[in-house]
């Protein structure tokens, strides 16, 4: 009986992470942070690229859309699938967290219908949302990059003094320039997770974390002025009064409550309290349950995404942004990050490793990463004779600088497939290394290290590298589902404002009682760190000639443009 | 009746090619030039690496030597089998001609014995011939060159201010600081081709077209004085007068008559003249017909060997060597190189090639870099963005430098197999032009292109690439066994000296009676050679920045070396 009033009184939090290709959801117990379910369902039309998936209509080479309506239905699915596993009375759910790939932008009206969706605009890409790696508006983001270099302070000072085609005001600004009446109509452009709590909600919120990274908004400040507005596009002149108002929250915050429409979409109930939306790189601190000032973690995965907690304010170069409450409430968010980390791996897995390595990998039941992988380990720093740089999609921190791409220095005909998959793993080590220089040379130091994401799971040799290259230790989660999880913290804040015996009252609550304690740490192996001292001497100096003068290899990008004539 | 007089009449030349691997030979009628037979024996040892083939006797990693018993056998199967095919009477055969490997070098008796045939000598390596790619005697080499930098001028004014750790002094000197006992009973020294010449004719001659190139002997000067060979070793002292002496001849000079042993070897009579040896690599210009002043020969194969011949005498850095009669009597052979071209293109088939393209070539019934070199010939200058440096071996010219490594500039998630492997071949190419540029630079006027070997024959996309990169006429000699030729016209001019109705009084009548006059002519796009100066550009770039000053690369060398502490 006793047990039965226990089931009874347990309260649930719904956390959902919207990834590029697919939603993930975890359902948690308040009462003891138990995980009683998880699902993931992947988008109908993925990612779109090349040609829309409704007509033949084709996209240039950097346009990267989605389709909102998967997104409804993948966490309508998800969210069914996990109440029904877990067992539990609808009711009892009584928060909802959500994060989302950031920044994902898109126009919509003012009662939640995308502009997509509208018979009219249809077969308008621009009219569609536009996924966080779409950089189809990289001109855009140079123009509004020049003239904020010239005419504000702004730029330098929270936002890295540069502009990544992946924000909201280059987006915004390709819709204007190559489909004015998109932007016309479209009465708010929304940040795709605030436009998931307002469909979840009814209502238009703004989390200021993720406008600290994306929107060039400043807490204190606001958005930039209707002056600045105007020198992009006249008819943007008051797109931060308009399209881009809402009410400001911070994560944590309730948003509002489920709406009828989206409770039975969910199979909850009206009772749950929609937390603020969080970006997917920023939440996992929450999901990991870090949240101090000088933690930073790791994200690791296709990228590499750094998330600096810290008490202070502090602006200098190599940082892509400094956003207040960016991860948790009363602490600033830094962020830099390298845009492949992962995806070099793969990309080398898939075009440069011959037959007989895949056979030997096949016989062995390994992928051709864990059996390359096998073998880098067992290298020594330096042995190989090569260095690497990691630019194969640019640099972002500290440069900030697409037009840099990777290289591989040191080339025998003794260099074997290992050595060189090795160096570019290491590449992106030193890489990670030189942003966690750049904090601590600038007065953000670093306390602990965290480490997230499908690398820091899946490949301890690399962790290990981490440690002795960074010469620290490395804390591994030893759980999954961190994002999903950082939402459902999120949640069950909200959630405390309202219930507050069930819910939480902070974060460090939320994580004491929704977290796992499980993880690994990686220690510095001191001898081998001082010869991979070595080796990062050479990147950082490869770093340095081809990255503080971009001059060869914007030539050689501007070389690949040039073959379109050709073709 | 008349044919069979004819017939008759008829006389016969033989040209042996003395390979890496094995020896080649070509038998050619004088009357019309024709081929009448060739043949191929390989070496039974072939090239000793690792382990001594007849102990076990481990070899250091830079060693490669080679069984002389194994050239003799060869050259007599070669022989008797051409002799055999042709059916022709042994007593017909009025020359002989041999070209081989060079620097290989090795200890002998006063009476042709090698050294490494005496049972006391035989576990001794450094009493074997050693093959010009042995590198042990690096460390010899580079103490060489710091004394004769210093102490002497004709170092930088014939041999390009560096010295070769394949050339004849380091080749001694390692002998004499690791065996002194095999120095002492050698009487001579001998380059290989001089070597088989002495075995042929009972007497010591020395080509002083190879000598140039390889054993500091200059026109007018001969050997370096026994004050620089002292400062080596005082044991070497003497070691021109004595184990580097013989009768110093020039190519087409006849060396003397078969004898009676090496007749009945080769299946011929004692009638037969026999050439001064000739060097595989400056034999080709004699083999394609290429024999005036102004023309520059490609010899592209596993590695790129540049052989100019010029009427005026020019010293100038980045060229090996500037040797008399080093190519044909009469002009100076100027010797340049790159240690690696097909060895690289071969390293990038084994080990950098997936699985998915060596099934597409195999469907298509291609090699992999048949089927690679279709997709790169089809791309456009510069399109895949990517510059590479093709120092896989190090540089020979213009840069003399082995610390010198390779490198991939531009890679990005994007980059394909087939354009990194255009990339380095476009390298390879842009290394010429480099070695071109830098001949015309210094007053050695470039009149005619010639190609010969491997690629030139296989690769014609990479033939019409050499076109577009230089601006200029590429002319492809459209037969085999080019120094096999070579060795037949040389063998033509020697037994013109006493048979002067059937043999040939000089080059150009033996050119003009034996080679084949069929040629395939690359002429450039001037299109395409536009857009390829802007890659070259970026190729100078690095060139200059990685070359000019080695330190980067050298560390990255040493870093390499560092590796045995903890293997």
């Amino acid at each position: 009986m006793s047990r039965l009033v226990g089931m009874k009184m347990s309260k649930y939090v719904l956390g959902f992470d919207f990834g590029t290709l697919s939603c993930r959801g975890v359902l948690i117990d308040l009462a003891d942070g138990s995980l009683k379910a998880t699902a993931e369902h992947s988008y109908k039309d993925g990612v779109i690229a090349g040609t829309m998936k409704h007509k033949r209509i084709s996209l240039e080479k950097e346009w990267f859309l989605q389709n909102p309506d998967d997104w409804v239905e993948s966490m309508s699915i998800v969210s069914k699938t996990m109440i029904r596993e877990a067992g539990i009375s609808p009711e009892d759910v009584i928060g909802v967290g959500t994060d989302f790939t950031s920044c994902t932008l898109l126009p919509v009206k003012k009662d939640g219908t995308p502009l997509c969706k509208l018979e009219k605009f249809r077969d308008i890409p621009n009219a569609w949302p536009k996924l966080w790696k779409h950089h189809g508006a990289q001109r855009y983001a140079e123009q509004i990059e020049e003239y904020a270099k010239e005419k504000t302070t702004w730029l330098k000072e929270y936002f890295g003094n540069s502009v990544s085609s992946e924000w909201v005001y280059p987006k915004i600004l390709q819709v204007v320039k190559e489909a004015p009446e998109v932007y016309r109509e479209a009465d708010y452009f929304m940040e795709a997770v605030d436009y998931i709590v307002m469909l979840l909600t009814g209502e238009n919120t703004r989390n200021k974390g993720i406008l600290g990274v994306n929107a060039f908004w400043v807490e204190g400040k606001g958005y930039p002025d209707r002056a600045f507005a105007r020198a992009l596009d006249t008819m943007m002149e008051d797109v931060a009064e308009t399209k881009l108002s809402g009410r400001i929250v911070t994560v944590g915050d309730s948003a509002g409550h489920v709406t009828l429409k989206m409770s039975r979409l969910l199979g909850i109930t009206t009772k749950a309290v929609v937390a603020a939306g969080h970006s997917d790189g920023a939440v996992a601190g929450c999901g990991a349950g870090v949240i101090k000032s000088g933690s930073m973690m790791l994200v690791m995965g296709t990228s590499t995404c750094h998330q600096m907690m810290y008490r202070k304010f502090h602006s200098f170069d190599g940082v892509c942004s400094v956003a207040a409450d960016g991860m948790v409430p009363g602490l600033y968010g830094y962020e830099s990050g390298q845009p492949a980390t992962g995806d070099i791996f793969s990309w080398f897995a898939e075009n440069c490793v011959p037959k007989t390595y895949e056979e030997r990998a096949k016989e062995e039941g390994k992928s051709i990463l864990e059996f390359l992988g096998g073998m880098a380990e067992k290298l020594y720093p330096g042995e190989s004779g090569l260095v690497a740089l990691d630019w194969f999609n640019g640099n972002r921190s500290i440069l900030s600088n697409y037009n840099l791409s990777g290289m591989v220095v040191g080339l025998t005909l003794e260099s074997r497939p290992e050595e060189i998959y090795r160096a570019l793993v290491e590449a992106n080590i030193f890489g990670s290394r030189r942003i966690l220089e750049n904090y601590e040379s600038h007065g953000v130091i670093i306390s602990d290290i965290y480490a997230v994401g499908g690398i820091a799971g899946k490949s301890p040799w690399i962790m290990q590298m981490c440690a002795d290259v960074f010469q620290s230790d490395i804390i591994v989660p030893l759980f999954e589902n961190v994002p999903a999880r950082g939402a459902a913290v999120c949640a069950a804040v909200a959630a405390g404002s309202e219930y507050s015996e069930q819910g939480c009252k902070n974060f460090e609550e939320a994580s004491e009682r929704l977290i796992p304690k499980e993880r690994i740490i990686y220690h510095p192996n001191m001898e081998k760190a001082e010869a991979y001292d070595k080796v990062y001497a050479c990147y950082r100096k490869l770093h340095d000639a081809f990255g503080r003068d971009d001059s060869f290899m914007k030539y050689l990008k501007e070389l690949r443009k040039g073959k379109k004539r050709h073709e």
